[in-house]
């Protein structure tokens, strides 16, 4: 009754549907080019509140709120909670989710966060332990800068490879039953090791894990990329989707006709200052629930493999010397029947 | 097809095999009362690297290579590892585990890691979505001292109620088939706030959390404490278990002839001044792995429920005047076919 299909791909016996999403970002990615897809834009980075890490739970806490709500479903209804963020310890999540007072399991992917926890989130449902859950995923500029980079007093200057940390929170509500648009499967992928070192440079990082998962998917189920409207990645911006492609060029296997990333869909490039894109867990999460998931439900898009990437580093593993090892998650999203 | 009972309580189709278990720890520890029974005792702190989070790094890494071997399964057979520990951004993993080049599920519970690890393994073998799963969790003294408190050269003294982190990696091997002792559900559980706010004092913070899972765990499945041949907590210490006690007994529940609590388990009060007792991912872990998987598998406990505990709270988040939430999660574990 194994639901594996070679060597990391698994394949539900049901669809798990996407009941809802939701998204609440900041000022910036509310002037990007998706500013009027997001639900919730906040003018204040601070959302009203004492800290920057507290502004990034209420992020959270407005996604989930939203999200419940736009699922019909009581928020007692949801079995599970699963989150992630960047941020230590995952307060971000935490005190975002403490209200909630639903069961919850705290995960850490750096910004592959969304697509483990989706993935996680729908075996569950699909195993029988829960009918619904609730997945989210934040990041907040400041928070993130503060503690990966310098203090942002300081001003400093980030080189064309370093991304732009997004200010978002996404969630999804994942359910036994309803929803147009269903998980079917997912491939959880492998820590791989490209040997950088460069902080600044996170696309660099995480390309080789986005090829390794996007390979290692088309090969378990035996597929052309073709079969997917889009392969998304999540950050790894413009420095690492050039890389990434390249990678799998090297395997026989071209991307370049369906490939987006969410960090370059989410800021424009010539008048953002954004560097190589966005990043940050939030960064796909956002961009995923406002953008990629109402093309599934209104059909401009069909099936797409959904691949969240995250650099797996701390601010003292790099100064310890330490590559930066990443992961990428791949999880198939489409719209029910087709 | 749910399997679910009660609010939060899952029964597993099937009974999931603990085909091994592994432990490495200190020589603190290994002086301690249970100090016989760890497979691994390393007298060097440093495990021969450059800095504790690399000597933490190794004992997951030395924690994983002996389970596997112990578990007579090819590294290459574990379609998982999921793993988890209290560094930032979860190095103690990420690079324990790199190496191991398995797909890999980081989780960020705090102390509760085991407990998180071993539910979620369980329930993804269960649902069929894998045989064979690694679960692993690590802390080390240095390394959470340096991260949560002071510098250890600093020479802080530590107040009666503090704990002492347990220097230590654990690990099992989730099994679809064999072992004699085996999971066979869980109780995954709420974030609780008792607004404890003193960082020096975790086991106060995460007795609410334990008595919360544990109330609803026996509640759901309609069982009398004595059910467990012991009802095992994490690291609440001497503080934290006199609380859950007096908190369980005012809703009527009295645990106090089958409780137990790894952080009381794994130090000798008397003689090696570790204050509240043992802490960290690693307590519960390798306790766990080298003491009561043990007992199982003797016969001297026939069925037992173990729930890890874990306090959610970030250094930042403690000098920002946030109270500490935590969170518990409970795992049945019992001789097969009893």
């Amino acid at each position: 009754m194994s639901k594996k299909h070679g060597k990391q791909t698994v394949v539900f016996g049901k669809p798990v549907g996407i009941a809802a999403t939701a998204s609440v970002v900041g000022a910036k990615e509310g002037q990007g080019p998706l500013g009027t897809s997001f639900d919730i834009v906040e003018d204040d980075m601070m959302l009203g509140q004492k800290s920057w890490e507290a502004a990034e739970s209420q992020l959270v806490k407005k996604a989930i709120d939203l999200c419940v709500k736009k699922s019909n479903t009581a928020l007692s209804s949801f079995d599970y909670i699963i989150a992630g963020d960047l941020l230590n310890q995952n307060v971000g999540s935490v005190f975002g989710l403490l209200e909630a007072a639903r069961p919850y399991l705290g995960i850490f992917g750096a910004c592959s966060a969304m697509g483990e926890g989706l993935a996680l989130g729908s075996m569950l449902i699909d195993g029988g332990f829960g009918d619904n859950i609730l997945v989210a995923a934040s990041s907040h500029f400041c928070t993130a800068e503060k503690q990966f980079r310098y203090p942002l007093e300081f001003g400093s200057q980030s080189p064309p490879t370093a991304s732009w940390t997004v200010t978002g929170a996404g969630a999804a509500a994942l359910s036994h039953n309803g929803g147009d648009v269903v998980v079917t499967g997912c491939t959880i992928g492998k820590m791989i090791d490209m040997g950088v070192k460069d902080a600044s440079n996170m696309g660099a990082a995480m390309a080789g894990a986005a090829a390794d998962t996007i390979m290692t998917h088309l090969q378990d189920k035996n597929l052309h990329p073709s079969h997917y409207d889009a392969i998304i990645t999540g950050d790894l911006g413009y420095v690492g989707s050039d890389l990434l492609l390249q990678l799998l060029k090297k395997e026989g296997i071209d991307i370049s006709q369906n490939h987006k990333d969410c960090g370059i869909e989410i800021f424009d490039k010539n008048t953002q200052d954004t560097q190589n894109g966005g990043s940050g867990c939030g960064c796909c999460a956002t961009v995923f629930a406002s953008h990629f998931y109402p093309h599934l439900q209104s059909e401009r898009l069909s099936r797409i493999l959904f691949v969240p990437t995250g650099a797996l580093m701390s601010p003292l593993s790099v100064q310890q010397g330490k590559s930066i090892p990443s992961i990428a998650h791949a999880v198939v999203i489409e719209r029910r029947g087709i």
